[in-house]
């Protein structure tokens, strides 16, 4: 214990200034005692959840509350169901760590998006003051899947933080480490959380696994608990939305819906969007990001001109709400958020690994700052 | 034609200091003309073709030559079948651009690398003297796909690259594109290829789409052909292996196999397989590439040795050849091929399209220069 107490301080004392709170240790699940396997299991809802806005979700995993069934649109509602940057914090002492889950749809992978992204599983370790990737659960070829995440692990309790899968949903996620190994629950983090709003993109198409959405980089570079609220083709602001992103606290909002609408939508939405927002939060910071160009829009003229018209919109909203008062609102010009060499994306919109490094590359700064 | 020739002359000067070749118009494909398809299809055998160190081999879209058969290991000769790194160059006014395709095998994607690297197709066109990427062919369901790869081209000729799928074969191709159109076949490049001889990760393990394995991605900066000669866990570096890379007449070598072996097996094999090269070819340089860490080595002290093992048996290899003068060997080291974050791969090993951008960075200045 001592050991550990001494890791927890350095980890997150950016975080939380105070003596480290005493760590729970977890009893591993009972109804495990019949398996055969050599590992002792625990339930991962047992553990400190981050990437939920609600508690009361009609299903643990789930993203949206259960009331807003029927209030957001159905396709909007579905998503919600996809675990999209949620991740489980622990920290143990074991030699190796297993995981052991369960996802609601057999469509394990997209055509433009491996089974590791959308149905697997990620997991980081605290390594000198620093998130490391330190191993993949890979899913198998049906729905429920065991893997190895990592092995061999030096000695010491070390601190770690598991991403859930990004386009599927998750009926159960179990943590197995040796009997001998002990689990304990680390603190929740004091800090509030970064919430973005967004597409298909910002839900993490086409990441290669969980951990490479760029919320989730950005939440390891800033190290600061994220909320992603990214809806694959609907991410389209409607009062609804913005009225259920009122009801959270976070540190700061992220609006990056462009892809997924018309400018003029962009034209009639965002404003009260944000107004709503403002009324309910009169002093976090707004973020409003312009669409990245297509990736092959240097060559095709009509991609080029579908974007600047959706992003000259949202300038001039922008402009309207700065001269009207608005206060702590950002643009983030779309321009390089995806670099300058055209191959960031699988299908000129969608971010690889490599697009969402440079969005987190262009991002980051501006968080930074308003986190400070 | 006036248009077009300019456009040769700009594009190609770099590789083809004389007046440009009269250009080739190709005739659509006659088997085509009861196709109830508004466009005319044309067989992409019919065009020229890079990546292909061969020609004598026993389907026309394979890597190694039909006597290779029986002499390399069986899996080294399936592997042989993928058309990793094999593109097809044309020339055209078509506002519109499809493909259809069939692969050999009906596996379209792996767990961890998408349909649309395993077995699709990716399009590139030169563009104010960069090849930019322009569309991909991503599969459908089944070994059989239609795409429309680009669209609303603007007017003008333009010069395009196709790269045929990473990890699959092909039993066909075609390019389709608007009756009224044209379809060119651009003079060969006079340029040696590049050479690389490796692992699944030459083989473009696991790019999400053919463009973003390094050896292509290579190819587009450097304006050079290259043959791709990866076999995904069989790049062992075998004297049969030597033999066959002998046969070629490259601009360089790359050797970048270390993945699949072990210290003994470097140890054993290098120096027998660099002393045939260059037996065969007394001035080709020779780049020999350290293994890239595990993307978890900093935490897991197992992944760590077992990868500085092989580089340091690799390094006693070429400081024993160069002791030897044997002249126009280059070592590339390993410690920054993939970055510094630990995420460029899917696996910690395979390299997504941010690793291969990183190790085209590393590689870019060292061919540069053994180019000149």
């Amino acid at each position: 214990m001592l050991r550990f107490a001494s890791i927890f301080i350095a980890s997150v004392a950016a975080t939380v200034a105070a003596k480290p709170p005493a760590l729970e240790r977890l009893e591993p699940d009972k109804a495990a005692d019949g398996d055969k396997s050599t590992l002792a299991w625990y339930d991962a809802r047992l553990l400190p959840v981050e990437g939920k806005g609600w508690t009361d979700t009609a299903e643990f995993w789930h993203r949206l509350p259960a009331r807003a069934k029927g209030v957001v649109r159905d396709p909007v509602w579905t998503l919600s169901t996809n675990t999209a940057g949620i991740c489980v914090r622990f920290v143990t002492d074991a030699p190796k760590i297993a995981a052991r889950w369960t996802v609601t749809s057999s469509n394990l992978a997209m055509p433009h998006m491996p089974a590791t992204g959308v149905s697997g599983l990620d997991l980081y370790v605290r390594h000198e003051g620093q998130w490391r990737w330190t191993g993949a659960g890979r899913p198998g070829s049906t729905s429920s899947s065991e893997a190895v995440l990592v092995d061999n692990v030096p000695a010491g309790t070390h601190e770690y933080m598991l991403y859930l899968p990004l386009y599927n949903g998750v009926k159960s996620l179990e943590i197995g480490i040796p009997p001998t190994a002990q689990l304990f629950k680390p603190a929740p983090r004091a800090a509030k959380p970064v919430v973005v709003y967004g597409t298909s993109i910002c839900q993490g198409g086409c990441a290669s696994r969980p951990g490479m959405a760029h919320v989730a980089i950005l939440g390891r570079r800033l190290d600061v608990p994220t909320i992603n609220l990214g809806f694959s083709g609907n991410g389209k602001m409607e009062p609804e939305m913005a009225d259920l992103l009122a009801e959270l606290d976070p540190a700061v909002y992220v609006l990056d819906c462009l892809p997924n609408m018309t400018a003029e939508m962009v034209r009639e939405r965002i404003e009260p969007f944000v107004r709503t927002l403002r009324k309910a939060h009169p002093h976090t910071p707004i973020v409003l990001v312009e669409q990245a160009p297509h990736q092959a829009a240097r060559f095709l003229p009509s991609a080029r001109e579908r974007v600047d018209r959706k992003n000259a919109e949202l300038r001039a909203t922008f402009e309207r709400l700065s001269d009207a008062n608005v206060p702590q609102l950002t643009l983030v010009p779309g321009d390089r958020l995806l670099g300058v060499d055209d191959d960031a994306t699988v299908d000129g919109t969608h971010a690889t690994d490599l697009g969402f490094v440079r969005m987190a590359d262009e991002l980051e700064p501006v968080l930074r700052k308003l986190l400070k």
